[in-house]
């Protein structure tokens, strides 16, 4: 199941908006078959596996990350394959939230007389897919809200000058978490301000990312701007780069052409802009897994403040900025200790010269 | 050596304002004598040693972690006692910085005949003695500056609330760091609002401190108050504990009959308040080897800005406690990123709930 694992987190740059899935079949104590999934269209693991050990199939042992599926979509189920396969054991390490799979590719496998271990037990398996997991259980995708910080909590100074707080190896971190994610939210504050390209670059990828990602493999994961004024402009960097742009908006825009990597989308704004719930849930809907939040203080406090995230990231620069430059974060007065916002380290670590922690709900 | 270390580091809550030492004597391979400095007055770590080692002394290797002194002090010379014991050969970790040894031990030994190890490479037999170092060789105590905040930089509410930010583990460590510590300096303000007894409280060190530091050896660190405008009074707590207690002021008080333990010194302030060198300068004078800083935002910025700490240790609570909260520090107005007050992480932790972030000047 460990190889299974390795297998399976080749597929993190690529699946969305699948989940990573990692395969192994075992015939008389040997590996016979290997398989991950790659992307959205492509075969699953299971598959793969399959084709690699042949007839060695039949009576083997599979192990497998994730619940095999049990429906039509864009390939054939798995269970099929498998029962046809004539396997005689399956090991299964998380079980698909899907609605559409949800312990029915167990029961078919159960069904067919292959015996079934469930392997339910280590949270590093649901962990590979948190945020498939998350939008399968509750429409919502899993956000991680990024933000670069000082000692005293300060993110750019008065002038606006940000770049750079946080160190090189920070800033390579940032790429691979950008890597993984299905999208990048921002808005046209930041867009305006900073005219950021937002995009993964290959070249600033850690070394040993770069070794299990090839370069011609590389995903753009899609940048969704909030712009409710319609301020974006075909000359922001943000909508000139590869990959898909959506500009979520009040109305459209028919004044300008844009390339065909733009989209205009619309959801409702009142005068404190975008409702942020009716946000994830269009996100959702839209098979976005993991949104990786990069944007100024307005956003991210309200994502704090309604508790809109799964992972709140900083990376701490060992600097002061002084009291003028600009905080972090704005979050209205708080009468009572009982009453501060309270989260919980899930990670620390230090990046170069920098320190990042990640936090959770409590 | 590394016996040596353990020895000398179980003076570390007593030996001030002298050094740990620890000392091991081997003879035939075996350990024949072993001491360690536990406080000033008391006998020095090579006598302990040579004391249980008796006759097994002659001919034997001693190994030390710092020279062995050579004056004439509370104790006779270190020195003197080693040669009569006729040891053969001796291992030394660290150069004794005192002016009054700095080099003369070893050469008295080396004339006597005896074998020199100078084995000065690992940086933790000097930071033994960090504290007592740089009284040596600077004249200032070795400034630790220890603050709490909160996510968002803050150290307490706009009422003042601040109790408690930090989480219990994290207020034992800085139980630990008051038992280690020569003295804690703090302000007249932070007496007035917050009323600290700023004593070591055995009953809430670490189990495993408690282990190796009997409650009847409790050292209490002498408690030092800047309070120039002679506020502080005998109803507060931090007059009438146990332990020394100085009050920092421009003049004397002549109408209150103050406790034994309460000592009014006297350093030059001007209209900014202390001038911090000369404090430091006086401190050093007199024997404070590490100072432990728990004060407001005030003081601590004015460290921050003078570089007067070789320390800075935050407690960070994953907590937002909002705008209207008070600053961890007060830094004026930056202009430009390169002129950032820039320090570096050498220590970062979990405590509990929260992190602590050691950090020192770049």
């Amino acid at each position: 199941m460990t190889r299974a694992f390795e297998l399976a987190q080749k597929g993190c740059f690529t699946t969305t908006p699948n989940p990573n899935v990692g395969c192994v079949i075992v015939n008389n104590g040997k590996i016979v078959g290997e398989g991950y999934h790659k992307k959205a269209g492509d075969l699953h693991a299971e598959i793969y596996a399959l084709r690699m050990a042949k007839e060695k199939s039949k009576g083997s042992t599979v192990y497998v990350t994730l619940e095999p599926c049990s429906y039509y979509g864009r390939t054939p189920p798995c269970v099929k394959a498998l029962i046809d396969a004539g396997i005689s054991r399956i090991v299964i390490a998380s079980k698909d939230p899907n609605p559409q799979v949800f312990g029915n590719g167990i029961r078919i496998l159960a069904k067919a007389g292959i015996e079934i271990i469930n392997n339910f037990f280590l949270k590093k398996y649901d962990d590979l897919n948190r945020g498939f997991f998350k939008r399968m259980r509750t429409g919502f995708p899993y956000v991680q809200l990024k933000l670069a910080s000082s000692l005293d909590a300060k993110t750019s100074l008065k002038s606006g000058e940000s770049k750079w707080i946080t160190g090189i190896e920070s800033r390579k971190d940032v790429q691979l978490l950008r890597a993984k994610a299905s999208a990048i939210l921002t808005t046209s504050k930041t867009v305006i301000s900073d005219n950021p390209s937002l995009t993964v670059r290959w070249n600033e990828l850690p070394k040993d990312i770069q070794k299990i990602y090839q370069k011609k493999e590389l995903r753009q994961p899609i940048r969704i701007v909030l712009d409710n004024k319609n301020i974006v402009t075909p000359n922001h960097k943000i909508t000139q780069l590869n990959g898909e742009c959506w500009l979520i908006r009040s109305c459209l825009q028919t004044n300008i052409i844009w390339k065909k990597n733009i989209q205009q989308s619309f959801i409702s704004f009142d005068k404190n802009g975008v409702n942020l719930i009716d946000l994830m849930k269009y996100l959702g809907k839209q098979n976005i897994n993991t949104l990786l939040v990069e944007a100024g203080s307005t956003l991210a406090s309200s994502l704090l403040k309604f508790n809109l995230f799964d992972e709140l990231i900083i990376y701490i620069a060992p600097k002061f900025l002084g009291d003028e430059a600009l905080n972090l974060v704005n979050i209205p007065m708080i009468n009572n200790l009982d009453n501060a916002v309270k989260l919980k380290f899930i990670d620390i670590k230090k990046i170069g010269d920098d320190l990042r922690v990640i936090l959770s709900q409590p």
